[in-house]
């Protein structure tokens, strides 16, 4: 039986496509399940009806995916961050076959993919109506069956459902970029370029104090620090979770120090994996 | 003519509740205008459609809320945060009088309002469809058509269209708060317990240690900081604006110094202005 790699589904979501990329860059073989929402996705390695799951984590526009960290952050073990990749997206304006732009009164995606066309939006279609779907994939089906609607979603998904591309590379700002990161039951084995995934958190009202002496421990040992992100902590408004990307595999000397300094005066304290560092095509 | 305050809405948004409690607090007299997103709302003060607009900003449960602060981190002057306030968000299942719970196959809302509900819907409609909405007060307009399909939305929306709660306090966790910001022409004049908020960005390589640096700045005058967030550059995956909430208003002597010296090695830095702290009902 060949490895299954959950998916935050249906068939032409970017993520499929991540899947689809990380699956050929592992030299193929996975089983790929789609999944209807990230939740789902990741929580079936937990489950053991797969083995891996892969994750939007960030956008280079939008910032986090929370669902996705809250998953990382709050659901029980095990899991871990086993890898990551980043793929770069494109947003392509698709209708049914037949459906001319000057006929598009509607236009149909999730509102991260709307948020990143406004531009276009507003120069191209001003009088629009927007509909909010679930998801890219969902928006290019649903308007199949219309004449007076597009889609934003990508070329893929397009390709599946057999429209017509209207337009493309209509995002505002370029490059697009989504990271993914790829959980398993366990992290991966040092690869001489890796990265540390942390969330941390204080008790204690003295937060800022806190937060400079534990980023003061990495940057003390010269480890570097690729990213640094905050999320509630769902207990009350105002408390955090802080989540840093570190230089390093938890297992290298330096950075296994430093893990242990700072976890002693939090009241939160989860490694979220070590893996290599994604160095693109 | 009274003040006009821009919102997101249309009426039955929790934005228009926030707006609604912002005008009593204020001894009434604003003219409540809606808009159809939360960038609309901000600009119509740019524009001079509106002296106010009211801005979701960060939910105790989802995190920051991106397009609020896309809006006050990279859309030109002139805007500043004049004030603050906190709602508690209270979900109702609604759906068209006649409807009963066991006739429920739909739930309509938008990503985040079903995320915060996510057990109770697993719990009480396993096997209900999601579909998504443009906000909770259009899923209760929608509702109000359908015999099968429940709306998660506020009290005020359902009172609005007509409907019946099936049931209320549905979010998996609570309290449910969210944090509202008040955007105007000006900041707000010292009121002796404030609040300021600042974007900065560095431009070199060396982040981590800048970060601290900078945060070493506060923490070292005793200045509190109640909120860290960070927002992509927009430029390229893994580049960051940092975003801090710190005690006190800008012309204070500490920190005007601290923001001084803060200032200097930033690529970007922005005083998105001084507000009095919301101290609730």
């Amino acid at each position: 039986m060949s490895t299954r790699l959950a998916y935050f589904g249906p068939p032409g979501t970017n993520t499929e496509e991540a899947a689809i990329k990380y699956s050929e860059l592992q030299s193929g073989g996975y089983e790929l399940i789609p999944y209807p929402t990230i939740t789902h996705a990741a929580l079936s390695i937990q489950e053991g009806r797969s083995a891996l799951a892969i994750l939007p984590v960030e956008n280079s526009l939008d910032g986090a995916i929370g669902e996705t960290l809250d998953f990382l952050i709050h659901t029980p073990e095990p899991h871990f961050i086993h890898d990551e990749l980043v793929l770069l997206i494109e947003h392509y304006l698709l209708a049914a076959p037949g459906v001319e732009a000057s006929d598009v009164r509607t236009i149909v995606s999730i509102p991260t993919a709307v948020a990143q066309c406004r531009s276009y939006i507003d120069k191209h279609f001003p009088n629009a109506t927007i509909e909010a779907a679930l998801s890219t994939a969902k928006a290019v089906e649903q308007v199949m069956e219309r004449k007076d609607a597009a889609a934003i979603g990508n070329k893929r998904a397009g390709e599946l459902y057999g429209t017509k591309a209207l337009a493309r590379g209509i995002a505002d700002r370029t490059p697009n970029h989504t990271r993914f990161v790829v959980v398993a039951r366990e992290d991966h084995a040092p690869s001489g370029d890796d990265k540390t995934s942390l969330a941390f958190a204080f008790a204690t009202e003295d937060r800022p104090g806190q937060l400079v002496a534990a980023l003061k421990e990495f940057a003390d040992r010269g480890i570097n620090l690729s990213k640094i992100e905050s999320r509630p902590s769902k207990e009350r408004l105002g408390t955090y979770i802080f989540l840093v990307d570190l230089a390093g595999h938890r297992t290298d000397a330096a950075l296994a120090e430093a893990l242990t300094v700072v976890e002693k005066p939090c009241s939160f304290f989860r490694v979220l994996g070590s893996y290599p560092r994604y160095r693109g095509e």
